[in-house]
């Protein structure tokens, strides 16, 4: 049988929602868990004695304020890669990790791209997937994207880094240019994060908003946003997809 | 056990492919098949004896020099899905399909998201998809690829639109654009087309290439190319995987 698309039975007086964009860092992936494991492997490697998760977690401080330049174009565009590299540098002498040569720390960086989604994220977006366009909306690069989800196999629909809009969250070019390529509405596309920030900036443009609790991330949402969910189980469950 | 990724071997002294792109229309999915198909149906559902296959084919023809003076800066940016609108009123009345209402002619322009792979691609890519990342690289929208994509069961990893970076195949910014999100050298990305046109292009800026033999599109290579394949699953057997 064939049937076109637009006799689609319309479930919702609301313009219904078509696509999740979801935060990466944090919210899809276990960023310190990951890297304090890639970071502890690699100084074992080379018979260094660093204080791994310090380091990342320091790394991890240091990248809002090194993103802010570049969104308000003080600074020239630099992608997470190169502007991690940067950031790395600059600390590991302070974490018994000075002695990582410049190969080593390109590797550690790239460790970035190689992070394990949380246990409740894989299931739920293979359950999304039938019913909404999945996709990262994420500071990080593309091909970062593209490698996190081959390594932790997640089933996108379309990836979208900060290198494709040349700018950073919470820029509103990211949200409105990820929207554009959609062919969507504002209204129809539901911003997953477990930032605030993220999702006020989201909100201001027009998204409808999802915050996420994760134990690494904000603890509390703080901003009224359109829900309020434990996990992407939960949200596959408020969104009926089931 | 944990596997650094750069300790990885590398099979090849020349550089390795690390991506594939895949022109869509007519490579990937047969679209004189589904849009006849979709043009029949709609035609008769109107009790319209049109010819669906002849508006099908001069649809298509048109594209070429329609995308022409945008990809050389005459005329501004105008999206895929735009321009065959566009062309479908000029030609909807030579096709018997004159009757067809504006919501109608908004559909049948959307049937081009709705078409199928040729038997050979699903099975194929996703051998490919554990040796390589993979993406269409289209003319067509990125919504359009995605859900193509949806419809036909594509695990692509990536997906770039022309709207991607607003011009069109084979403007030598849609190959370099892409080359560049990957964070990827030329000569680690093969493009892969039905259409020679389509691979000189690549070619000329450093990508490898491998045509396609398809049915409906270019009988035979018209240059030298790295792989000439009957199909995708011959494709996976050349590059190994099996």
């Amino acid at each position: 049988m064939h049937i076109f698309w637009k006799d689609k039975p319309q479930t919702s007086v609301k313009p219904q929602i078509k696509a999740l964009l979801f935060d990466i860092f944090g919210t899809t992936v276990d960023w310190l868990g990951g890297m304090t494991d890639h970071a502890r492997r690699l100084l074992a490697k080379r018979g260094l004695d660093g204080d791994a998760e310090g380091l990342v977690k320091e790394w991890r401080a240091r990248y809002k304020p090194a993103i802010r330049p570049v969104r308000e174009r003080k600074r020239e565009w630099i992608d997470f890669d190169q502007l991690h590299r940067e950031e790395l540098d600059k600390i590991v002498a302070r974490f018994g990790a000075g002695k990582l040569s410049s190969e080593d720390r390109d590797e550690l960086t790239h460790g970035w791209r190689y992070l394990k989604a949380w246990p409740d994220v894989v299931p739920a977006l293979h359950r999304l997937k039938k019913h909404f366009i999945l996709g990262p909306l994420s500071n990080g690069t593309t091909r970062q994207l593209i490698e996190t989800a081959k390594w932790s196999a997640l089933p996108w629909d379309v990836v979208f880094g900060a290198d494709t809009f040349r700018t950073y969250k919470p820029d509103p070019k990211v949200y409105l240019g990820a929207v554009a390529l959609l062919a969507l509405q504002p209204e129809e596309v539901l911003m997953v994060a477990a930032h605030s920030e993220d999702l006020d900036a989201a909100q201001q443009h027009g998204l409808r908003t999802c915050f996420v609790h994760r134990p690494t991330e904000d603890l509390k949402p703080n901003g009224s946003f359109d829900y309020v969910v434990d996990n992407f189980e939960h949200l596959a469950r408020v969104l009926g997809a089931v």
